[in-house]
């Protein structure tokens, strides 16, 4: 049964391999009447793109996007928006070596074992270029989310052993496009840049963290009891390449704690309220009951709870490495491998894109979801 | 729209609330011809039971289970199995002074919130009280997967700052159940039972995690590019109560790595082949690639490589506490809460069996669903 | 792959077997604070209920449906709605000579050969008994309707070769339940009621069709285009046991029809607005685009357009007969069978709650899948 | 919600408008290491094509399909398949005096209603041209039939009132591709051939029925109680654009019948048992359960029971017709309107490839649901 499609209500359904023709889409699910800014849709996609930062890989795609359907004179019709983005500096040459080899760390074998063959140029559908789809969904849910105020960002928390313990609170989000490693906190670019470069002088890759905030979010996303805020978001994350953990508020941590210093006590305060449709009219709510603290990072039996969201996605360092590496042939004849083709020693730089489009893709579902569960229809918080 | 379904082939559909008429569940795509040992499922049930453990809540429910379809002699007919776990021991009073209050930590308040009303007694459906029908649906789903003689087992590995560091091939993965608080190593026993009654007595709480393994899992489960057999296990966990954090393989500790050290490289090897319906009949194959290391976990490219699956699950400390905590009533006003009713003072000794249950229910869903992804059908792996 | 699940947000699964424990279903994703008349319910059940008509089997079941969660002090909560109708009146020893012969016309030989095993006790669960939990959530959904003033009735149209020809807008749709071959046609009530009598005293069956109207219906339901709201009307009346086919508006009239004369030409009119969630206050509004005729049946391009709907379905005469049959048992031998068990001589009678409630559950669906196609949340129509 | 995918596990998903970019779909869960033969797929594109019969509209599209992903020369990879046909023969301009007028029997009013806006051009995604996208998926589906020898016919049986009264039996099913109308009875050529002409020649349209024909289908297809094969097969002739009615086996006809008529008996006898991978390698399966007649149309309590599936879709005559039609502007003006733009006369020639492509993805998806309802997997029928 087939795994290419994300979200129930707001549902993107990718297709390509990276190889092939190219990469797209199809995003079925987007309400009909929003009004899309196409440029702020690429630039997403820039940063996302191979060679949009000098820490990573250096093939060059430009990675324009065309769309197929589903917009007339920028505003969406309610249909489905189909895109393509086509492959055009596929090297697959570089991968006539590979036929017969499984790569280490790659899903070559896994693949080819589940499917009876597989399309080894450039890992196929299995390579982190699907992804490129992924940002141009998020991209358009953004926009979803930005007519209630939502925003949603991601920076790099950590590189290797280098990490910033600034609490997001302390960082300026929305600075991360101004160094290459995608970080918010400046006194991290300096040597998560160093570490990467050093990685990638020894023909060796590094692992990484990335955080990611959402703030504004209204109260009542989330499906319990399986479709839980937190349970898709866990979901998404896993669902990109090369994650291994997914944390929300205090995550692991919390394991250690007593419930006593856990629980986020309630209060009365204020409460900025998004007016759908017009972000930049902010209302004041008086008296709505907020939290005096933040460990459980926003949500609260599986629904948001109106504080700010925030979680943290682990990601493995990158399987291909020039360093030489014992592996099989199909035959099991051993083989030392060095790896062919062209990529990052680091994937969390590239990948901050990626966390934000999952995010946003699972907040726009949300919030459609949310709009049936009451009898009564009311305006939107 | 609803939340209350798991699985797309295998798909467990559960109700009920907390101190309703009861807790229940509909399995529909459990496959026919599947015969079914219903005394095993009790005992699962009795493992999440109420009262199962010294260290749990005092509420006693005898959780039995009574199945109302899909069954005849004791085999599956290929019909939606719907099974009714009535409430007995619900005191419904001692919630009544809870009905205009928010407990912090509790989901009270985003459910009022996001439905427009709740049912306070005993947290209504947003009590971990629904897992029972879980375990029920992962107790069957298991039954499923010993057809193939995969094997899940899961272990508290931490509770508060205690914990085991010995690798699950070094503990007794069975020998859980001799122990209240559910570890699979010996010399924890001791540390986390006092650690927890020491807890108790302070009418706090404290969290915990959980380790699952699974062995002799088939190659092939796993749906990419969104299904990823880790992306739904991740979702799986993260929809049970109280959960935080889940990390697969090296996890967290993989952002810290480099990929010489991370990569699992290949041999040749043998690997033990399970004959599907017979699982004592156990043949070896010569020839097989397997992985030298182990720190993916058993998935690559988000399908399983027929490595052990290993992950561990973060748990937070139980909302309710005896201690006094400031909150606030529905109106605003402050007030002092100490808790009432029955609660564990750490979740994770009762959660091993909702741990293993989600985990059958995504492998359940996985093998049927890698049934139908090769044009030409061939026995089962 | 399961197929006991119908509708996307508005989701009803049942399950049961005719001589098992009963009949239930858990209809998930009923908005939360509609206020249910839960006498209501059982009054469409009695409608349906073997024993409520004089022209249909005399099984005896009582019927009486237990609520198990989902509804507090008979509101409901957007938890899942589950019910059981416990069977009563099971004789399974009436089925004992059945187990080895397949009877003509009913489902025997193909439940047995898709799923290797087969309750052969009334039918399992492809008797009609499991059609009462359709009735239940019909009825809920009924009332969900009810709140946008929607109304839907159904009535026997034809039995055999006897008809009525009126028109729907010639009669009283509201009084099918007061005679016992639920027509709305007075002057059809003798006749094809002395037919269906006939029919039983010669041990023989007959079949019939069934009219449904639905009135007051909002305009834009139905999602193009696959889910056009004909589309999910249609297979919600085929997925009725005994149906052979199903027509829209004019349906196979149509064929032989010109456009000059099928095409519903527009006008401006008035139309009946009410207000949700308050049906007695009905607005009318003025300068509304109405159809002069209504050939179409109420549906454009796959969507409500304000008009009523109109639709018929065919059932074919009961399998069962008292008549002696040939047929072959399991190992091929030849027998004649005479009908053994309680059935109905004509279906449709006890029928028309079904088709209602399939259709009030199609449209339910419907009304909340239509609250996310819009950017911008308005007022319901 | 979304309304553009079909299919559970063989699930297409289309998008585009008629006038747009262009026509498309993924096709997600076509199993892997299906050979292929794209020619064909264009063919059957051929026959759908505008331009493609002299009876119909005289648009002329190439509809040349580019597949975009999920093929490898010439073998499914299991990865999605995507493909677009680009719009070239697209004249707006023709539908520029259609903005603000609502044409009867055509779909702009409805769309407009509920999404708040509409591409008018051409009818924007309302236009049967989205069907090309279904022929494309079903032309694949075909093809994965075909490896298991099921063979899907349909032939125009109806046009206007002139009809063949042949049985499917004794007509030359793949004849239809040899004449303009698509009937397979050569006496009916002529008079729906003139029949069509004249009613062009007036500036109408007709309307027509077509007939479909599934020959040597195992079985065992269908999924109870909801997901019936003939409420999935009812649900997808629906679906098409202009469709009123469907009907399986005696349809209608069977609600004037008795059950000692309709009842089709049991007897043994052979049965040709197509090896699945080999549709020239038939073997004669003697002591089959086989019916002596097929009053039914192949299935039996929703499930295929190994007979000939037959069925009929009704088609009203096409809205847009020459002559003049009296209708109402955006404002409620009374306006005369005749017809702009290239149309068909008729659409049932043009409509045979949608009604089998609609077919072949009914059964292909159920063939593959089939798989996973076992516990114990076997070879398939």
């Amino acid at each position: 049964m087939p795994g290419n499609s994300f979200g129930q209500i707001f549902r993107l359904t990718t297709f390509g391999e990276s190889h092939g023709v190219g990469i797209g889409g199809v995003l079925d699910g987007c309400p009909a009447g929003l009004h899309l800014d196409l440029e702020a849709v690429q630039v997403e996609l820039d940063r996302r793109r191979p060679g949009s930062t000098s820490l990573g890989t250096t093939r060059n795609e430009s990675d324009k996007v065309e769309f197929l359907s589903g917009i007339l004179d920028g505003v969406t019709l309610g249909t489905p928006i189909a895109f393509l983005l086509r492959n055009t500096d596929a090297r697959s040459k570089d991968y006539e070596a590979l036929k017969d080899i499984f790569r280490p760390g790659h899903a070559d074998m896994t693949w080819e074992e589940k499917y009876g063959l597989r399309d080894h140029r450039g890992g196929g559908r299995s390579s982190a270029r699907e992804t490129a789809a992924r940002v141009v969904g998020g991209a358009i849910a953004r926009q979803l989310l930005a007519t209630h105020g939502i925003r949603v960002n991601g920076y790099v928390q950590q590189v290797g052993a280098t990490s910033t313990t600034k609490p997001y609170t302390a960082l300026e989000l929305d600075s991360v496009w101004n160094n290459a490693v995608r970080t918010a906190d400046p006194a991290a670019v300096g040597p998560m840049t160093a570490l990467i470069e050093a990685v990638r002088a020894e023909g060796d890759s590094i692992g990484g963290v990335i955080s990611c905030v959402v703030r504004d979010v209204p109260l009542g996303l989330g499906e319990p009891v399986f479709d839980r805020l937190e349970a898709d978001l866990a979901k998404a994350m896993l669902s990109i390449n090369a994650t291994k953990g997914f944390e929300i508020g205090d995550g692991f941590a919390a394991a250690a704690a007593r419930g006593s210093e856990h629980n986020d006590t309630y209060t009365f305060g204020t409460r900025k309220l998004n007016t759908p449709q017009s972000g930049a009219q902010v209302r004041v709510e008086e008296g709505a009951i907020r939290t005096t603290t933040n460990h459980g990072g926003g949500t609260l039996g599986g629904i948001s709870n109106g504080e700010d969201i925030w979680f943290r996605v682990a990601f493995k360092p990158p399987a291909t490495i020039a360093k030489a590496q014992r592996t099989v042939d199909r035959s099991g004849n051993p083989v030392v491998l060095e790896a062919q083709g062209r990529h990052d020693p680091c994937v969390v730089p590239r990948a901050v894109p990626i966390v934000e489009a999952m995010t946003c893709l699972v907040l726009a579902d949300h919030l459609l979801r949310d709009r049936t569960v009451r009898a009564h229809i009311s305006a939107p918080q």
